[in-house]
């Protein structure tokens, strides 16, 4: 497994270089909107800590992180009065990771609604502002 | 949300009525193999505490959840000298939560091989034992 490198996207987002559309935030984990959601209302959860995935994580962290799973699963299901939520978490390019900051993905799901595929197509910033609204005002 | 079903397969399994290949117990969580992997080694995580899923858990029960999960993350990808680890936990049913006792699925990937299907098809009883077997050593 290769080392934690400080430049990868997330890292840039929590460091505040790069913009997101934040859900939520304490001492220890952030939640923001999926730029590419595979639902809507999908959002990702991350620890500050440097993580690459959950192999390399810290108790500690990953403590703080599923808590802030729970929160958000709740709220975000609640936002866009879902039937149900699907939390995923990959670790390595084999598995599905894309980016090497420890993430849980929260995807509020409809009945009968597949997820839709990772298209690298990105979300409108209006709607993903719009979906965040949403979720922070059902914590 | 539905209550919780003392008569759900996996409650099943903890007390004893119903046979599992087991990775790993302690306290307050069990390990055992899914019947119908979606690749070789995969496990399920569950706490031994009543919950339906994710939505109503008890916030220590997911501190020691998530710990088992990545322990069982970690052995699972030596034990199948593995190229990355999907971590998956389904909510409700239009989530594709099955069996409504809480539950990650810990599954080992390899470079270019997809998740198979949930076919319904179980795997061999023998094949099951020596993976269980496999992940044993590992821990």
């Amino acid at each position: 497994m290769s080392a934690y490198d400080t430049n990868n996207i997330f890292a840039k987002i929590l460091r505040g270089e790069i913009p997101s559309h934040r859900v939520y935030e304490d001492e220890a984990t952030v939640a923001f909107m999926d730029v590419m959601p595979q639902a809507e209302g999908h959002v990702l959860v991350l620890p500050k800590a440097p993580s690459r995935n959950i192999l390399d994580a810290d108790p500690a962290t990953l403590t703080s992180l599923i808590a802030t799973v729970q929160k958000i699963a709740v709220a975000a299901k609640a936002a866009f009065d879902a039937d149900g939520v699907t939390i995923m978490q990959f670790n390595e390019a084999p598995a599905g990771q894309s980016v090497f900051h420890l993430h849980f993905h929260v995807v509020p799901r409809r009945e009968g609604v597949p997820l839709k595929p990772h298209s690298g197509k990105m979300e409108d910033g209006d709607v993903l502002a719009a979906n965040a609204e949403k979720i922070r005002r059902a914590l």
